[in-house]
């Protein structure tokens, strides 16, 4: 480790991206004004999103100023990079493609314009409407080589499986610049998707978020099957805010029925928990917390931690995770490869960043 | 442990319950000579679902004769028990209830007389019409009493998840007979459930049997939250054939959104993984099989395995697990537990049957 290595990477920081209208063609600007997104959420946290004391000093929602964010959270805990994930994932689910489409592009081009500029410590993920893959890779081509979009974001709410080759476009596009694919979930339920289990729906917002990383198995198993890892030998699919600990009991399940089952996908060279960990990344928030803490260090073994985990915080919502909180009694090698190593790696961010203090600003003069 | 005790119950055998013609309204016969149950199967094993050397030594399919399944499966290991399971799982999911319940009486008839009047080793799990708790109710107080009746057993596919209120009166009747409830999985996708994902549909066998066990997380997530254990605090349910590795990350994503959001469900007064361990059992097939055994060894530790998990093989089909072949390197006590203990104190199975070598057809003179 040279000193100039990030210590402290945030994969998932969510951030208002800010007034879109700017950005967004005439003939859209009505509905956008009326009816934004414009998709029901049936399921709401009690307790809300947001944490209240996130709420900026200049006033505005939690995520929507830059300067608040660097020192109430980047600052506070000494995180040198923030992967920013925007508000426009439900886009996706919107019946009609041709609104989304617009939507997102607005969202992308405001994105790099009132956050990106503002500081060497934001690198963005970039939207698209993974409901329509031909745009989507139009899209990733248009914005995806800007030094400071790193990574695809999608809904994992679908309503097809990730795998299936309605999406290849997007994974063509994506290896071809060299961005991952993410996804983030709190959309099961809303738009076109359908329920947010195989039994229909859950009751309450509690017995919903419990739940959700159920949707993140079916899709890394979906990716798998589908041998989107042979097609796209360079693709990495990262799993933000699905849970951990649920990979070694798919990893052990696949490769088990893989072994029997193997005739009905030939395209499959390797094992399927080889795939797993050689192409998919998780994000730890919310991270489990067993009482036994030597549980979850077990489960970092099981999965291979020091190459697939990278650290999340999840900030500015109600359970978001203190760095400085978790991972007790690990060992420094792993918890450097959770905290930076894994992401500096898949993000392209080898050397910290240079900035005078708070550069708010400064970067876009 | 004293000598009579029980050294293996296998928990889920599967049988052909016979011809129930005879057991049959007049009105339903010609619907069932012509169609059977009638729903389609999207997906088909490969290699068929039960093994070709387990057809009968007279004929028929496997599973149909319960001489041969004697021999050949419980002589062969020992097993003392076999909890015996249909297969009329898929008639919950009928759209018409008056045929699916006149088809599960019917059922449940013919169980009794062809196979648990056969030997004092076979005990039976009743159907029930899920999709119309008054009749399933009704018919668990029908023959629920019945002495070789030990539990109920329902599809894992529903509309609707299993915490909900709609199902109560099946607990209701199950707790009074003291029965357990348990799910089987295999009919996801078929008849009028609804995706095997919340994003939709699997592409292949594989793909959609590797990810059963999402179904199950989302019941177990819905019974807990919605209070069923409360409300019926001697229920016990049984999560046959959905894995095992996958608790430890339910139990502990559950415990720490309640600490955060246990104001929406106030009729809960433990921490869920409590209820889990208190009332949700496990059984083993197919047991997982990481490469390296003690992680396995790790999963037990922390789902509390010796009051959770219950030995089965689900002979004849494809994927069983020879009790012979597992659980290495796991310590007596705790084998003992799983292979016959939980299972003995669950179905009231604490002396192993008195029975004059193979006695098929004896007991029924």
């Amino acid at each position: 480790m040279d000193n100039n290595e990030p210590l402290l990477i945030d994969t998932d920081v969510h951030i208002q991206v800010g007034n879109i209208m700017p950005y967004l063609p005439k003939v859209w600007q009505s509905q956008w004004k009326t009816h934004g997104i414009g998709l029901g959420y049936m399921y709401h946290s009690p307790i809300r999103v947001s944490r209240s004391d996130a709420v900026p000093e200049r006033g505005g929602a939690p995520g929507s100023d830059p300067d608040f964010l660097i020192s109430d959270h980047m600052d506070r805990y000494g995180i040198d990079y923030a992967i920013l994930n925007g508000n426009a994932l439900a886009l996706s689910l919107h019946p009609d493609p041709d609104y989304a489409n617009a939507i997102i592009t607005a969202f992308n081009d405001c994105l790099v314009d009132t956050w990106l500029k503002v500081s060497p410590r934001f690198k963005g993920s970039m939207f698209v409407n993974a409901s329509d893959p031909a745009a989507a890779a139009k899209e990733i081509r248009r914005i995806g080589e800007h030094p400071d979009i790193v990574q695809i974001i999608m809904a994992s709410a679908t309503r097809m499986l990730y795998g299936q080759r309605f999406y290849h476009p997007i994974y063509e596009a994506a290896e071809q610049l060299g961005l991952p694919v993410a996804i983030h979930p709190g959309t099961e339920g809303v738009g076109v998707s359908g329920a947010p289990t195989p039994s229909g729906y859950p009751t309450r917002y509690m017995e919903w978020h419990n739940i959700l990383p159920t949707n993140y198995m079916a899709h890394i198993n979906s990716l798998v099957c589908e041998g989107v890892f042979e097609k796209f030998p360079r693709l990495t699919f990262v799993a933000i805010e699905g849970g951990v600990a649920w990979l070694p009991h798919l990893m052990w399940r696949m490769d088990k029925n893989y072994k029997a089952l193997r005739d009905s996908t030939p395209w499959l060279k390797r094992l399927p928990s080889e795939y797993i960990k050689a192409h998919i990344r998780l994000t730890t928030q919310p991270i489990e917390e067993p009482d036994d803490p030597n549980h979850f260090l077990q489960i970092c073994r099981m999965i291979d931690a020091e190459k697939t985990l990278m650290f999340s915080s999840d900030y500015p919502h109600w359970d978001n995770d203190n760095p400085n909180m978790i991972f007790r009694g690990m060992d420094k090698g792993l918890k450097h490869r959770i905290m930076a190593g894994t992401a500096a790696d898949l993000y392209g961010l080898a050397r910290r960043p240079i900035y005078p203090g708070t550069v708010s600003g400064g970067m876009s003069e």
